[in-house]
């Protein structure tokens, strides 16, 4: 920095910082149900990156290469989304008009400013409030600028070269997804990183004390952090902004700068735990504004001097962004095929995906998880828009292509003897599952489709990971999640590992695909499925068994959600199939005619909300249901099947460690038993006429 | 320790301790699909263990004052529950014959050795394999020890004195839940707790390096442990022992032993990832045989100098009882009082509970959370064998009662001026909400009914801690977990805090309750339900908002499930009501009946795994199905309500951030649009008589 900023910074600095953050007083006090006292303790360090350090441009959004900005501590009600909010219309993003900044928690649907930042608002990277995945997603977001800096960069056109910034409170540091990726992020030496503790020592409860007396500094250090400590975090912004400088030069570790902050400064309360859950009052909004020179009795008042101080911005925006844009045009016109590559990663277009999945598949059984391998890894190696990790499963989740590289900080090689560098696109996130899913967020958060992360695990894993997951599913990001390992059939690790009620939690939740594929063809269409929603997570959910290849299964069904493998003119009964166990239905249909002269149909179910998208029409004709019973077959808890069937075979109590084929006998899932629980429920509904409009358990 | 133990302890060192582990290679070859060769590495620590240090007997698995044994990867996948099958075999646990530990992923239904410890067999404290809950409910068994010995202690009576040994592996320390315990047990100084690390740097994907490259004993140091290193985890018994007994004697912090071991020891990929995935060759186990002195061709045998070297656990283990039972007997003469309340926390016993349930509530509208609060906080006032926790929300979550003292160790007090020491009964966890839920697991793991845990946050965040309370319900634990803010209706913090799907996931989780309570006097059903089921957790769910205070709402009903609020002989329609929209339901009834002269009835649905378990004919009797359709009205995710009503008016995308009227008007929940919705359905099933028959979304 040169010494003229460094002087501008000293004379800034003067002014009480929270003077340059106007209103925000007035709108945490006119919000009477809540509080933002974090909010004022933080200004300065929002002067230091809004007006000195950051990159970015107000009127340009969206521009390839700014600066991420991640406030992991975004929740209203502990924490201070009212700072980001009252920045972005400080520095000119134009959508955030003063109006807006008044709307906070108001009743309006169309307010800017929710009680949390959210993703599809400007200046916003990436929504958070649940505490922690913050951390996560920077992380994504700060890999994601290495991996498309060491694949596109060349001597002389640093065409990614951005850095991510991440505020973070002290619940973000106590929530265990937040310790893995900063473990992860240490691993990676993501120097492009860092993170900015608002160490305010305050919780909702009280003192930091009560719950955490760690020595976090040494943690991080220990983590492989460099650690910078601020003492005077609430006016100290020549030294705030000196030290985000510095850590933008960091040679090889991710920066964590502990900032002492005080929470509700300048109000009574200051530095107690009821400022965090108190709004400021009238009195002390009147006395900040005498001691910073403001009329007390006029409200909501941005003054010239702070609109001064702050109007550059735009213009300053713009021009990072015409330097960005004339050096990438010297780029295209040095590396030409290189930068056309980069053109298509930047716009998103996955275009290519389509014909590298296989028209067919070996005959033989084969374990989904083995097909979707056989899908999905061609695609992997021919798309370098995939970036594929693993919760450390390599060998069980069957996600490695031939040549794949390893995302790794390059030196590692002589460590461990492996074959990774930044531009490496096969992920080793460890033993953490939540964090892998978090940062896959934050991977898919750089920009729409520039990186489409891939994460894989046992199913029952994605409980650990099921609070990230949820968030991709509310950013509306395509993350492909490979659970593989689903049902009972997975066998000896039992009950701990058999996911009988996980199902039932992601065919709700909002805007994901859960899809259980039958076979390797199923399995071509979940994988199809789940590349075209561009705007959803998919968890493609295999089987770690082999599974026969059925007659009739058919990937367009599978994008239908549910489509009937076996009509049958004289059929009394559907039979659902789904998943791993669409063969048991297969089966018991052909041994209900066969032994018992029972004809039935069968019916495929990969996936229920891709079948509810469905015209009313196709969905009577696919299951039939007002001329005949329909049973489905799928050991997992029911709920939800009763839409789609009038009875279940299923499992409602915690699995049993045994063998795979053990387990279903021992559930009563193999074709002899099922087939006879099928014909108890057809005698059943015919001595009780009232079972046939009721759910049965079978 | 005695110089002739230490010399004793030399000598065994002398043989390899593999040769204390008979038997063990031949059952991991035998079960080739898995493989457990961490277990080999490991078998020094459990000489050191079984043989030396822990207090524990083998005929009296239960006795109340053992050391508790946690192996925290459990999981037989990637690690080693052979390990303490081995173990409780050869120290003389009765039920674990020779012929069990031969069954080891077999296809036996009642095998003891199942592909991960199970609370349910001798000598297994905690059900473990999900990596790092075994840290956590490590934590909890350790601070149970902590309570309890405060409590009931007196000098010269140690009456509860125990140690807690927990073994883990690389994985452990990785997961975001083992991390968040292993802070908090720094803070809380436990100084009765150990944890082994089984560090042989391997994992599933290679060298723990490929993940992982912190500096873990720092790490530890920083979180408040005392570390300790083991150079020769595989062979020097001596110094493992010298360690533990160490530990025994820390003065005021846990006790953090990184012991280096090796992967497959022995074998010829020892020390390597293939190790990790793979089963002992034949010629791996011959030469290992021939190298410790055994006949490689005679398979599972236990020979007699390991069986003597075992021999006098069992009646050393005797002799630990009778002492400790002298000990109680002096103290009961002693201290009769006190004896007798101990008796009584041992026993389980919690009478008394009932009739401190409010009678009546106050009639004005209540937050079902501060109705909690009104049941709960007299119970934990006046039984002590309640322990109440919350992850940084106590001005939330209205779980404090007048006096409570904090579990602290004592010496906090001076630094941030709390009332708290070992013998308080309310927890700050801080914001770790997921080892909040694992560690209950631990408090109600150390003795059935000594403790219950009460845990509390907001529903939402029990997605963060999802995996923990499954496993208690797996385990079987009577833990209560009080989940706020639940609904859209908790408003400004918006859709990552509405918990849209996360009820869909609590009701079809096996052998929990989760219960939507719709005002006090059903919130003191819901309560009475959780305390009634002593092998079950529980979820009451309530809301953040005020809610009126309904005529005819029965604690009764809520403990049948779902019971008639008011019935109707007019009815065309049942509403089915649930928690914080039962007085929706109540309002629509009475506008559709005052405006459009349509009667309806209502019925309140609390809990569907309640209601499920009434006799049919009940069943038919509260929903009437088969003579008029119902419709629920919940802003959730409408999967499984199929099961009971005919027509849903649900919410199906992400929330939304506004307060919480607006939230409700928002997504039609006012009573006027849900009334229109209503009819709406009326109108739809006539003109399409099929929709009779299916579930409507309306």
């Amino acid at each position: 920095m040169s010494p003229g900023v460094l002087k501008e910074i000293g004379a800034a600095a003067g002014l009480p910082a929270q003077k340059n953050m106007p209103g925000s007083q007035e709108l945490v006090k006119a919000e009477k149900k809540t509080h933002d006292m974090g909010a004022i303790g933080m200004a300065a360090i929002g002067v230091a990156l809004w007006k000195y350090v950051m990159r970015y441009a107000p009127h340009n959004p969206t521009y390839f290469n700014r600066d991420r900005f991640v406030l992991s501590n975004g929740k209203s009600q502990r924490h201070t989304c009212i700072f980001q909010y009252a920045f972005l219309h400080l520095t000119g993003y134009k959508k955030m008009t003063f109006d807006q900044l008044k709307s906070y928690h108001s009743e309006r649907y169309d307010a800017l400013c929710p009680g949390h930042p959210e993703i599809e608002h400007e200046g916003i990277e990436v929504t958070t409030g649940p505490l922690g995945q913050g951390i996560a997603n920077a992380v994504g977001l700060a890999m994601a600028s290495k991996h498309l800096g060491a694949t596109f960069n060349r001597p002389g056109f640093d065409v990614v070269s951005n850095h991510t910034w991440c505020m973070v409170g002290d619940a973000c540091l106590q929530e265990g997804v937040g310790l893995e990726a900063i473990s992860l992020a240490g691993h990676f030496k993501l120097n492009n990183l860092t993170v900015i503790y608002d160490n305010n020592q305050i919780t909702c409860d009280g003192s930091v004390d009560m719950t955490n007396t760690e020595n976090i500094n040494e943690k991080m250090k220990a983590c492989g952090w460099h650690v910078v400590d601020i003492e005077d975090g609430c006016y100290d912004i020549a030294g705030i902004v000196e030290a985000l400088e510095q850590a933008k030069q960091s040679a090889e570790k991710p920066t964590f700068i502990n900032v002492r902050t005080v929470i509700g400064l300048g109000s009574k309360v200051a530095g107690t735990a009821v400022a965090h859950g108190a709004a400021f009052g009238d009195d002390d909004v009147a006395a900040q504004k005498r001691a910073y020179g403001f009329d007390p009795d006029a409200h909501f008042v941005v003054g010239p001097e702070t609109r001064d101080f702050f109007a550059g911005l735009p213009a300053r925006g713009e021009g990072f962004v015409r330097d960005w844009e004339g050096l990438v045009g010297r780029y295209e016109e040095a590396h030409p095929d290189l930068a056309k590559r980069f053109r298509k990663r930047m716009s998103g277009d996955l275009t290519g995906w389509e014909e590298l999945i296989p028209k067919s598949f070996p005959e033989k059984p084969t374990a989904s998880r083995a097909s979707s391998g056989l899908v999905m890894n061609p695609i992997a190696k021919g798309l370098d828009s995939f970036m594929v990790g693993t919760a450390d499963l390599s060998p069980s989740v069957n996600m490695i292509w031939p040549g794949k590289v390893d995302f790794q900080h390059p030196e590692l090689r002589t460590s461990c003897g492996i074959n990774g560098n930044y531009g490496g696109r096969y992920i080793h996130y460890g033993v953490r599952e939540h964090a892998m899913c978090a940062i896959s967020n934050g991977l898919a958060a750089f920009s729409p489709g520039a990186i489409v992360p891939v994460t894989s695990s046992f199913f029952m894993f994605y409980l650990y990971a099921a609070p990230a997951v949820r968030m991709g599913a509310l950013m509306r990001l395509q993350v492909i999640h490979h659970a593989t390992h689903d049902s009972i059939g997975m066998g000896e690790d039992g009950p701990t590992h058999q996911p009988i009620e996980l199902a039932a939690l992601y065919r709700a939740m909002p805007n994901l695909l859960y899809i259980r594929p039958g076979d390797s063809e199923e399995t071509a269409g979940a994988w199809t499925a789940a590349l075209s929603a561009r705007e959803q997570p998919t968890i493609v959910s295999t089987s770690r068994h082999a599974l026969p290849q059925l007659a009739s299964t058919s990937r367009a069904g599978v994008l239908r959600g549910a489509y009937v493998l076996q009509e049958n003119a004289a059929a009394v009964l559907t039979l659902i199939g789904v998943g791993a166990e669409l063969a048991h239905a297969v089966g018991v249909a052909q041994k209900l005619k066969e032994t018992h002269r029972v004809e039935a149909r069968v019916v495929s179910f990969p996936c229920q909300r891709l079948f509810d998208a469905q015209p009313l029409e196709y969905k009577r004709a696919t299951l039939r249901r007002h001329e005949m019973p329909a049973v489905v077959l799928e050991p997992y808890a029911p709920n939800g099947w009763e839409r789609y069937a009038d009875a279940a075979a299923c499992v409602k109590t915690f699995g049993h460690s045994l063998p795979g084929t053990a387990a279903y006998r021992y559930f009563g899932f193999d074709v002899d038993t099922l087939t006879t629980r099928v014909l108890g429920y057809l005698q059943q509904i015919e001595s009780d006429t009232l079972l046939r409009r009721e759910f049965v358990e079978i």
